[in-house]
């Protein structure tokens, strides 16, 4: 299965084969010294060599808390798109669609064309990436709730697209979980029903031997487990348990309580997927003074949160956010001083999967002024939720198959921490979409454009479109000169020799 | 008048005189050619050189509506910072600053490090800029109000600070101004006291015999001209008319009527500013079906804006920027289909100056699902505006400062263009704050950080921190190995040899 | 067909026959006289006698517009009540139900029981009124499409609902309408293709044979003719011409253009139904200087209302609104002193029958505080307007069957008034539902409340509770001695003796 | 200290003398049996005499917490309004008001003219009630702070107007107070610097030779006690102690922990004021199902409001307001179902006094569509508290000089209930402000209203307005019939004998 493309990048530093895409990229970075108080920045660049495999392979995916939300709601859109499946409402026939998913519903500034204008091409046309279409589904759930059933309880899918999901969904049932009452909210009990008993290092193993039975009866070339379940307890991080893949393993089998079950099912997957999403929201020259962010859901992660020890999970998490965001702008807050910060999260059955988010950021602007926003937002939780599963998939999948080294002598070296920094996100239940998370989402976005670009060594993106702003490169833009062949006063950039 | 700065950029691409700044710096972009329906990306590279004065100089600035609410705020805002004046209110004393202003009050990432994190320096200690204490400020209105009854009129500064700032703004006076009641609303006549009379000619040397007269007394080396009047109705641009600099004086010089106040004093100011300001909103893998903005505000700003033809200007630029968004991201939107756009703006006199926006942003998302998101803003307009007025200032004139080359054989070609894309901000008026430009307000910061960067040779900025994804370099940044000198698998930037 | 009701009135001052319900009505006011710069309160009471035919008879109701959002919407509303459906939506099964409607879903506070404890009955159980049941519908509208057709392009009932009412109302037809393009907005008139020809007075006589022809057809006691098409832009009363009946018959056979097909509906329909809805909306001791309402929605209500003319006509209607309430209360506002005011309404498709309104309401408080209330409100504006229009019809009916009088001697006089009133909410589109009409709403429930209590001889409700207050009627309460009969202490009303 | 009016009520049922005003009423109500599951109402009159004593006397009032926000802003605004002091902040000068006042901001409807026009007048002209101006104040607080230095800590009044009453206000001292930590926050104990020491008992002996002290030095005729310290947290009631007068006082003898501090001032004070305000907000015949209701304030009320207990007890009222509407309306909602109700109180230091409420109300609407509101709510929270207490103040002066009796043989009987009613707002802190009360608003106006129209002898409001819709009404209101002298059709109501 080789995904072909559009788009082919014409340039010295790139080798296309049948199997890889060779690239040759300078990464640049600044140094930053401080010297007798004063800040000495030392440019430097690294020359490095990016492989990416064509060769795709047969993808399957296994989902903790498959019968959850997110879960039944993924399974249904692949499905639904794979099928093309049109159905009815009172807005009228509805088709399917992959919208929300950064992959396949975004564009991506390539360059520019001879009369300097900016191109576009879809995110999943710049690299070969799985199709959506192809993807294998299988997962653990506490509840043995099929998932027919379980999209019926999500109440997220419209009722006449259920109708016809329903037959395919019907049969397909949950392995199996592991369900440690320590680690999620109480009110979770009633439906753990469809378990792996046995210790730690027994539900370790049947993990395994879960992941290998998907495998083998689908011929498959990968498996990503991605976690979908409900937001554990923060872990005690414990020095001699948690703190290198030996002790853990060590912990496993001694039954240590305070190996949570992601742990267990990160340990236990071969192949796992990772994303990073915060945000800080405030254009950074105001300076925030209050951050208040009430929130309602009333899914079973909204359940799930009411638990005091499950919310101060996400609460650590929202903090980071504003920490991060004073460090960043010491000119705004003096020592010590920090925005107020509110974060709840409240469970509101009737309101179901269509979370609220009720948030207020105000800031001191020029001479102690005001600035108050006050959003009102509802969003379809699962709905927002499920697309950036499916890019995580993709992007978890492509980073698998991409490599670095930086001389012919050296062995590839494969991105795991990438892979590492993904499962952030899988773990931390998904911020409130919306205005908060904009200027993250632009970051983390900027990061993942910038490393496909990359691996077609192509630039990063600068935004500085130098060809508008000085005068001989407008001139030559115009007069046709700049990309005439060849062209006298440019030179391709990193123009050296065979890869 | 030299600013000092606490940095050094070290590199073999930057060199330091007394007067200059020399930056080598390789411009990357991608050239993006169709053939036979395939994309073929060229990435190209162009090298510049890179040339920033370092001499500021002493600079004024005139406002083009001086009395008006932004012009009268950014006079406050500049003498109460530099008299570092503070004043009470009902919350407590308060100190001056210059909050909201990007050159002030917001910091840039510089690099990393030698543990990896992220170093973070004040915008303005990057290059040479005009300190904001040192500007001198005079201008035209149609009102003769001085300085500090316009500031009460305003109801803008707090009571207390107005009573600080009286005695040296009541001996600010506007000098008389231009006003062509066709260009702006019929409602402000009845403030129109101050006058140049005769024709567009006579009123255009007369703009130029204010501008050497205020040069001149004062002694400056640079005299900028910020537009802080009312939005005046889109002109109709006629052939022969505006499209040459030779056309429009023959139009001057004949009276025409199409020939607006706002081109007579932009073709009368030598020196001038210049920004480009606008904004989509939401994360673009949505699909926007309907955005709703209704705006409100009370003072003169809204007054003029709410006759017909003067909002229309408002509306066509707001327009741009959902064309812009569609056209960026054809995988959402169909040949012809467009979200729907309804901009409002109102004039509320009781709100004053501090305006609201009601947005509603309504998307589809995955399988047809919704999402809404609803923002109340209250914010200070001018108080919102004035840092950014700042802003401009300080980088127009550094702009003026900035020339490029390629060639040693060459002339330096300083950046006209950039001077002129300012000028846009001058003339529209700002957009609302808040969401819906913070994305906007990304790409303008990337723009104008990375060009502050190319003057300094440094890369720009790629948030691709592979220092935290590739194993080998993971390994040598914690080893230490990464900096050591010499690093023998690095190279300072541009000096390409083999790989 | 008589409605029962498991309510009896006991009380010398009400006498039930098989026909009539006969009830003794003490009628007080205030009537105040000014002498002397002083105000003069008298009190008085008029003794009035109000009969209520219990025979509700065989109703039938005609709509002007009945393929409309709100024609439709009823339409089927009445059928699904009427049989019981149920259908299935994402959240489940949904029932049947008149949510929303004052006499359906609402109770009234009747009294207290033994124990001092409110009493609360349904709103229907008071009188005899219509059974929603038993309406038998038809209508006119410019538009030929069925009744099914027009649900589906309405896009307000659920999808599988729909299917549930397509066949019963796939047969019924509009009966051709008036149509003039001087009083609708032009966007209306690529739907105009069932239309009745002819001059005005023939325009008149068709629309007297559709009433009688639905009335023989069905064997119909009453036909309610109910206006639910577009808001109409306001007429130029003309003196001569609509100032009475002689003079709008006259006009109407010489065909002059100024009497609107509202009127021509008016006129011919001899049975109509009425309300009248207005809101003030803030506490009124607070002081309101800036009430800012922002609506859009996508149905042909808002595309109508997009045409300046007819908007017009909306704003008056509010405007009347911010007049009253600045009338009400002269401590707060000074001679010729008013609230800023802005109504916007706009036309955004996407939207369609889920109309949104963004209010901003600022008052004055205490010391020149302020008071600032966002409100964002979506709702579904057919679902809130269609269970009116029924309330409209059951009181409009009920209240063609009261009459008064004062002596034996007289004539029983009918409520004509009470019906031209309602007739108002009927041409003025409904007010954005929320927060503005609470107050409103209030009035006018008491109003209808008190009216219904009169009619059965109850006082008015006083929301007193001295039961609760006053000491000897507290202990008189407890004891059980406030209800022991003979009361010793009290008379039944109006037999007035001594004190 | 007699107040005179402009309104003189002319009616056989009413009597002023030099002392007082007597008042006949028929008080009407309807007692509802339950027979054979039928409902029978019975109507019945109850003849009261109403007499309300014409001199004020000289008021003081003594607030509990004096040193707080309210506290502060209260005698605050006393004073300026007192003064007739104006203020300068930068919208310009300001003067003193009593805007939120519902005695002295507000109207009420007295009845129709001779064109049956409705005639409105001042409430406070209605019937003697003290005037703001002659209010003399004292109080305790556990912090010693002085007036004017808690008024600067409140950040309410504006800085201008502070300077003005800084004099006034810096000799104001709070006498010592009574500290309960287990009734109040633990965060309130940095502040507890001014007690009164002792057991309970010793403290209620001490409150008592307070008022004596405050009552002899000021020669006054009346005080009144008002609660404006923190919420206390729900105290256990236990029968043999909090059920008598009797138990409370052996309770306090024996120093029984579970007596709170209010419960000690309550029983100290002989004179207390009352109130009840609670809030159902949607209109009725809607069916909320979900309410969520954010709240987030910086003053010291929030600060105590977020310790759990005090939170419980804030919690445990606004419960009750939905259970109420649930209660209400038994169409809507089955046995055991009841709308999802979140209430969220934060403490956010930076938005100080000025409080948010955000708010969402989901109602099901007709075939189960859906009505969303959503409100941001900003109030200035003493601004809008501080009116309120005025009202409460000159209410409860006033009913202290109500008295009611049915025969003349009786003693008159004051009117303990409502002032004991009253005591619930002072205890309770207020509800926030906006939409969610303007219903529970309008029934309290309508009982304080009705209440004071009793004491004039003239008929509750009902809002018929039968004026305009009888014809015969109609025809002798236009005639001039009406009110004519004698009426033929009319009688007089009660037209009964002496008094």
């Amino acid at each position: 299965m080789t995904t072909t493309s559009n788009l082919t990048v014409s340039s010295p530093n790139i080798k296309y084969t049948d199997d890889y895409i060779f690239s040759q990229y300078e990464y640049q970075e600044t140094l930053v010294d401080t010297v007798d108080n004063k800040l000495v920045a030392k440019p430097y660049s690294t020359s490095l060599s990016i492989r990416t495999d064509r060769r795709v392979g047969k993808v399957g995916v296994m989902l903790v808390g498959w019968g959850g939300n997110n879960g039944s709601t993924f399974t249904a859109a692949v499905i639904a798109n794979r099928e093309k499946l049109t159905w009815n409402t009172k807005d009228g026939e509805m088709d399917s669609n992959w919208y929300g998913s950064i992959t396949q519903a975004s564009t991506v500034r390539l360059g520019i064309d001879e009369r300097g204008m900016d191109v576009y091409v879809a995110m999943s046309q710049l690299l070969p990436m799985v199709d959506p279409n192809d993807l294998v589904i299988d997962g653990w759930d506490i509840s043995p709730m099929n998932l027919a059933d379980a999209m019926v309880r999500a109440k997220v899918i419209d009722y006449d697209l259920q109708q016809k999901l329903r037959k395919k969904m019907q049969t397909m049932k949950p392995r199996p979980a592991i369900y440690d009452p320590d680690f999620i909210a109480a009110n979770q009990a009633d439906r753990a029903l469809n378990l792996i008993r046995g210790t730690r290092h027994e539900q370790y193993l049947q993990i395994r031997a879960d992941i290998k039975d998907f495998r083998d009866k689908n011929n498959l070339d990968k498996v990503i487990v991605l976690w979908t379940a409900n937001t554990e307890r923060f872990c005690e991080v414990t020095p001699g348990v948690h703190d290198t893949a030996e002790n853990l393993q060590k912990a496993l089998q001694q039954n240590v309580s305070e190996v949570s079950p992601s742990t267990i099912f990160a340990m236990a997957a071969v192949d796992e997927g990772q994303c990073k999403a915060h945000g800080s929201l405030i254009p950074e020259c105001l300076k925030p003074v209050s951050i208040v962010s009430y929130n309602h859901l009333g899914n079973n992660d909204g359940k799930n949160l009411s638990a005091p020890k499950q919310f101060r999970s996400k609460e650590i998490t929202k903090s980071n956010v504003v920490d991060d965001m004073v460090e960043a702008n010491r000119l705004l807050y003096s020592e010590g001083e920090k925005p107020d910060h509110v974060v709840v999260i409240k469970y509101v059955p009737y309101v179901g999967d269509s979370k609220r988010a009720m948030d207020e950021y105000t800031s001191k602007i020029l001479l102690h002024g005001t600035n108050t926003i006050a959003v009102h937002n509802t969003c379809e939780d699962s709905l927002l939720a499920t697309p950036l599963i499916l890019d995580l998939l993709l992007l978890a999948e492509l980073f698998t198959r991409v490599s670095f080294r930086r001389d012919e002598s050296e062995e590839w070296s494969p991105m795991h921490a990438v892979l590492s920094s993904l499962a952030y996100l899988l773990k931390a239940p998904l911020v409130p979409a919306g205005a908060p998370v904009v200027n993250a989402l632009f970051k983390q976005r900027a990061n993942i454009e910038n490393l496909l670009r990359a691996c077609l060594s192509l630039p990063p993106l600068h935004h500085l479109q130098l060809e508008h702003k000085v005068p001989f490169l407008m001139k030559e833009l115009r007069s046709g000169a700049m990309f005439e062949s060849p062209p006298k006063k440019q030179k391709l950039s990193h123009q050296n020799g065979d890869h």
